[in-house]
């Protein structure tokens, strides 16, 4: 589908991609760009690239499709810096969780003849680095693309199959609904994870030994996504401001008027709400966005763990 | 280890524990109690008891451990019924998240000769019912027991057997610091998922149908919790209500603390904060509370039920 993939940044969504697309034969070849050495060592050692660059700008180079695979804080110098290099006709992408900053700070300095789709792929482990990614990361799961006005409609249609063929659905929509729609379903929960870690580890009367040993109470559910990469979350938040202090604030207001709940004992609105929090799980279940399996197959997955080890 | 367990109530934690007690031989028979005769005739269909009976005071006749596997707020009633057809001797416990409630609740009732120990196996997933149960369930997992100041040694020690027999490590602690313990790993990260899954719900400009979609980039990990059973969840905040009050103050004020971080732009503070909480899932996956397959291990989850599937 593409000559040349140029993945800027080749970390777990970067990795990822470059999984992907071999699986199905997608690109004629994939370079890509990395700061740290390790990184591009890594990269070529598990053939994600085919030639692993220190400089975007020499990633670039012949790209006839260009994806932004970094944290959202240093979009603004890197497209700086391959703007000069991009291929006329070339689509630049992105993966970033926050469409409007990626569209403040990219689209100023695209080229005329170089298509900017931004992009955003609903998927994603805890884990970081190149070593992380996997071909199927993408299965099954959604990708936004927020094309701006006067976007070219053959370039969006041609990203939009690329997705697909990665293994997305595949959905339009404008850059601050997506925004939006993030802040609750990604932004924020990931801030109350961060922030419940944060508060069990500073308590005085609960050691941090006791929190570990009786997290499988519900705590440990939230320090999964609580051990994503750091950089990228405080560039997500830097950069979805407005969008997560509504949400935040609803969030506030609604876990108010449950500690109010709590502290008259009434007992009916708890039972009421505890009991509608099911139906949006089984939607989520029914949309094939998680497992059935209880505990999320976690038996499962220790079990194969427990084989493998066996394994010579 | 015991001639006749009488389990009351046979949902998720009461069917595991017949698992777990036919697993290893540890119980002469197994008899149990549940209100709904739905419940009943699956218990029996299922072999998790050889008799069934309407009445816990029933069940308990004979019995030489009685476990009270049903929500809190119906302990009271429970043990007054029982109370009078208890064997002397035997050993009394419980399975319930809050034990200042179950102490208050049940101690009163217990008449002399019968050994009242309470007990909270930190084990559960987001199914309910008597064919949640599997035998796994405790397995590594740890149970607190909290025995009263005077309680015979020799019926703590038999009943710390029992859990560890079950699988679980076990510790011993007074009640009020497992309920405190408590409110910050198992019952404030429920609050905050039922909270968050509400909130979603609630939105003007964001659709169900949007936040089911795009629950992948985090928001699906809090629906797991947030199905728990509704009835046993509005007990357990009723009845700690002090300890998950002041667990919510914290976390609330820390909360407004990243709130305004993020406000003010302190990109510094929020990478710290982020940065720290990976130690904490690390000395969750060391300490074997959590499994280090990404994401719960859902792919291989997937993957496992796809095969299942596909045989005959």
């Amino acid at each position: 589908m593409f000559q040349r993939v140029a993945l800027i940044g080749i970390g777990l969504i970067g990795s990822s991609i470059s999984h992907a697309l071999r699986r199905r034969g997608l690109a004629g070849s994939i370079v890509g760009s990395a700061k740290s050495e390790a990184t591009r060592a890594t990269a070529l050692r598990l053939g994600l690239v085919e030639r692993a660059y220190a400089s975007p700008a020499d990633a670039v180079e012949g790209a006839d499709l260009v994806v932004l695979c970094v944290p959202l804080g240093v979009y603004g110098e890197i497209v700086r810096e391959i703007a000069p290099h991009l291929a006329p006709g070339a689509i630049l992408t992105d993966v970033g969780s926050v469409k409007g900053a990626a569209i403040r700070d990219v689209a100023p300095h695209v080229p005329p003849g170089v298509h900017f789709i931004p992009g955003h792929p609903i998927a994603g482990t805890e884990h970081s680095g190149p070593e992380a990614g996997f071909a199927e990361l993408f299965d099954n799961r959604w990708c936004v693309l927020t094309p701006p006005e006067g976007a070219d409609p053959r370039a969006v249609a041609r990203l939009q199959r690329l997705w697909q063929a990665l293994g997305s659905n595949v959905e339009l929509m404008g850059a601050e609904h997506h925004d939006l729609v993030l802040a609750i379903t990604s932004h924020v929960p990931h801030l109350i994870a961060y922030n419940i870690v944060n508060t069990a580890a500073h308590l005085e009367r609960v050691t941090d030994s006791e929190v570990i040993k009786f997290s499988a109470g519900g705590f440990r559910d939230f320090t999964r996504i609580a051990s994503s990469d750091p950089t990228m979350w405080r560039d997500v938040f830097l950069n979805n401001k407005e969008a997560v202090l509504e949400m935040l604030g609803r969030f506030s207001e609604d876990l108010t008027a449950l500690q109010r709940a709590i502290r008259y004992g009434d007992g009916r609105t708890l039972f009421e709400l505890f009991s509608a929090a099911r139906t949006v799980r089984r939607g989520i279940i029914q949309a094939g966005q998680d497992t059935a399996a209880p505990d999320f197959g976690r038996q499962q997955a220790k079990a194969s763990a427990a084989e493998s080890s066996t394994q010579p």
